[in-house]
C-alpha cells in the first residue's frame, strides 16, 4: 500500500424521490444560481419543470444553460462562464449525467480564472479556486457526482481532455434512482460499462498489499454485473437502479476504493482519443478498448487477472494455469459486454484504421500512459488495431 | 436500500512515517492547542516527544491533558473542558487510540456548551457546536478517527454512554501504521475484534437489496481475519498493520459501508453494560457477547448468516441446510476469537451472574435495543446468561 491523502467533502442525499429536495437544498447554498442541463430528456420527464418550480418556490434566481452535449464541449463551458459573470451568479446546479456535471465543474473553475479555461485541460494552469456547485444526477455512470474530475472536448480541434481539482467536488449530490427509470437501454449499458471501467483502472495495479482495496473493487464489479440485466428487463426495477447508482458513485469518489494503489487510466486515455474524433458513446469506447487492453497487458501480473476471473466471474480455477484463468476472465468480460448489448469493435461504428496513428500519437502526447504497463505510441497503436 | 444522507469531511493522511507531519498539519488549523493523550506508551515510544517537538517547531502553544483512561471517563472530559476554557485554546489534537480520541471529541463538544457535557450522553441535549479537533491514531480499532461518535464512562455511577454529532468529526486524522508496531498482542486482538464487531452491527440487517454494502462488509471482515495473525506473529509486519489500520477506519467512518441499511448495535449496548461495571477491554466484551447474540438472533434471517459463513469463512454450503450453515459461521467466529487469544466467556474475567439483571435493565433503559431482532430485558438477560 502506498501513502495517501483522502478528503471527500461531497454531501450525498440518496433515495427514491429525493430529487424533490433539490430546490430547498440549493437554497441553503445560494439564491443566484446557474442551472445547467442537457438535452430534452429532463423536459420530457418533467424533472426540468419540477426543479424550476422548486427553485422558484425557494426564492432562488435562476439563469439557465441547457443543451450540454454528450462529450461536453468547451464552447458550452465558455458560454456558462459568461452567464455566471454577466448575471453575477455564485452557485451552479447541474441536473443531468456526467457530461452536464463535468461541464458545470469546468464552468465553476473557469469563473474565477482570468485566463482561458482550456488552460486547465492542457496543463498550462491548475485550478486554484471555483464557485460552488451541486448536482442532481440522472444517469449512473461517471462518478463525477462525488469527485473532483471532469472531461471536456474541444470539438473544433478534436481534442478531449481531463482535469481536476479539490475545488470542484460538488457541495452536494442528490442521487435519486427513480430519475434513471427513463434512461434508455443503451445508455444503461454504456453507463454500467463506464462504472466497471473505472474500477478496472484502479484494480489492475502493480501495487502490493492492497487486499481491502481489491475486495472493494470486486464488490462493485460483482454488484454491477448482477444488476444491469434486471434494469434492462425492467427499467423501473427499483433495486437494480438503486444499486447501479450507488455503484457508480462509489466506483470513482476520489479514488476511495483504491486508496494507496497506483491507478492506470491508459484505457480511458485511449478511449478519449477515439471519442474525440468519432464522438461515439464513452461507454461503448471503453467496452471496445478494455478487453483488448487487458489482453495486451495481463502478463505483467497475471495473478491479478486470475483473481479477477475467480472472484468476479466465478470461474473455477480447477485445472487451469494462471494464464488460462486470466484469459478466461478477459473473455468473460468481453462476452458480457456483448451480451448486455454493447459494441465491442470499432467496426461496429464503421471506424476504420485511417485515424489510428493520429489517435496513438495524441494518446501519448505527454509521454507514455498507464502504470500497470507503460504504453508508448506503438503499444497504443497495437491495442487500437486489436479493437478494429 | 433505505434513503440516506452521507457527509464525511475528515481528511485522512495515511502512510508509514506520516506521524511526522502532525505538527505542521495541526499548525494550519490553530496555534493554541490542547494535546490529549493516554498513558505512558506514547512517552515510551518517543511519539510524545516527537509530537511536542513538532508542535513547538510549528509555533503552536500547547496545553496538555494526559492520562486518558481506557473506557475514558467523564472526569477527564471535564478536566479537558476546563483546560481549554482557562487557557483560551481553540483546537484539540488527540494522540492515541479510541479512548483518547473519544475523550477529545467530548471535550470539543463540551467547550461551547453551557450545561453539563454529560447531558449529551443522557439524551438531555444534542450537540450544536464543537471546537475543531485532529487526531494521530495509535491503535486500529474503533473507527473514531473518521466518524462523529464517542463513548464516555461516568465511573462514579458505573454508566457508559455513547453520543455523536457531525460537529465532532475530526478535521484530519493521521494514520501511520508504524505507530501500531508497539501495540501489545492482546490490544491487537481486542482492536481487531472491535473492527469486526462494527461490521457485524451493520451487516446483520433486515434491510433488503443492499448487495454492495454487504460485500463491502464482507471485504473488511475477510481482510481483518487474514491480517490479525501475521500482525501477532510479527508486530512490525508493515502490510498487516497497514491493512488493519485501514480496515478499522473504513469499518466505521460514518457508516459508509452500510449506507441505506438499518444497523443493529444491540451487542455494543450489551457490552457497554458489562464494561461499565467490570472495566474489561471493550474488544474482549464484544468477543464474549457477539457469538451469543448471533446464536440468539440468527433465525430472524438465517440466509444472511449462511451468506456470512460462505463468503467470509469459506465454509462450503454443500450438504448443509441454511440453518446449519448459519450456525457453522457463528461457531467459526467464536473459534476464531479464541484462536487469536481473546476471552470468549465472562467466567474468564471472573464475572458471575450477580450483576446480570442490573446490566439487562440498564441496556434497555430507553426501550428495546437492536433492529435485527428487538431485544427486551429478558432477551438481553438470556444473552448475558449465555455469555457466562
Amino acid at each position: 500500500m502506498l501513502p495517501f491523502s483522502f478528503h471527500n467533502p461531497t454531501r450525498i442525499i440518496f433515495g427514491e424521490g429525493k430529487a424533490s429536495e433539490a430546490g430547498s437544498v440549493t437554497a441553503t447554498y445560494s439564491k443566484n444560481v446557474l442551472l445547467v442541463y442537457g438535452g430534452n430528456s429532463i423536459k420530457r420527464t418533467g424533472l426540468y419543470d419540477s426543479i424550476k418550480s422548486q427553485l422558484n418556490q425557494a426564492g432562488v434566481r435562476v439563469v439557465e444553460l441547457g443543451g450540454i452535449e454528450p462529450n461536453p464541449r468547451l464552447t458550452s463551458v465558455n458560454a456558462g462562464i459568461k452567464l455566471v459573470r454577466d448575471h453575477q451568479l455564485d452557485f451552479i446546479l447541474a441536473v443531468g449525467g456526467g457530461s452536464v456535471i463535468d461541464a458545470a465543474k469546468a464552468i465553476a473553475a473557469g469563473v474565477p480564472y482570468e485566463g482561458d479555461v482550456w488552460d486547465f485541460f492542457t496543463n498550462k494552469a491548475s485550478i486554484q479556486a471555483a464557485i460552488p456547485l451541486g448536482t442532481v444526477l440522472t444517469l449512473s455512470a461517471t462518478g463525477t457526482e462525488m469527485n473532483g474530475s471532469m472531461v471536456i472536448s474541444d470539438w473544433e480541434n478534436k481534442l478531449k481532455r481531463g482535469s481536476g481539482s479539490p475545488h470542484v467536488y460538488p457541495r452536494f449530490s442528490i442521487l435519486d434512482p427513480t430519475l434513471t427509470y427513463t434512461v434508455p437501454a443503451n445508455q444503461t449499458v454504456y453507463g454500467s460499462i463506464d462504472i466497471m471501467s473505472h474500477v478496472f483502472e484502479q484494480y489492475f495495479s502493480l501495487t502490493d498489499n492492497t487486499p481491502l482495496q481489491e475486495r472493494f473493487c470486486e464488490s462493485i464489479l460483482q454488484t454491477v454485473i448482477e444488476n444491469v440485466e434486471p434494469a434492462l428487463e425492467n427499467p423501473e426495477h427499483a433495486a437494480a437502479r438503486a444499486n447501479l447508482m450507488w455503484c457508480s458513485t462509489m466506483a470513482l469518489n476520489g479514488g476511495q476504493i483504491s486508496l494507496g494503489m497506483q491507478n492506470d487510466w491508459a484505457s480511458h486515455g485511449i478511449e478519449h482519443e477515439i471519442s474525440a474524433i468519432y464522438d461515439i458513446p464513452h461507454g461503448a469506447g471503453l467496452a471496445i478498448v478494455f478487453p483488448n487492453w487487458m489482453k495486451y497487458v495481463y502478463s505483467e501480473r497475471p495473478e491479478r487477472f486470475a483473481q479477477y476471473a475467480v472472484r468476479v466471474w466465478g470461474i473455477s480455477p480447477e485445472g487451469k494455469t494462471t494464464d488460462e484463468l486470466a484469459l478466461a476472465g478477459i473473455e468473460a468480460t468481453q462476452a458480457y459486454f456483448k451480451r448486455i448489448g454493447s459494441e465491442t469493435t470499432l467496426a461496429e461504428f464503421n471506424i476504420d484504421d485511417s485515424q489510428l496513428e493520429r489517435m496513438a500519437e495524441e494518446a501519448v502526447r505527454y509521454g507514455p500512459i498507464g502504470s500497470f504497463k507503460q504504453l508508448h505510441k506503438d503499444d497504443v497503436l497495437a491495442i487500437l488495431k486489436m479493437c478494429l
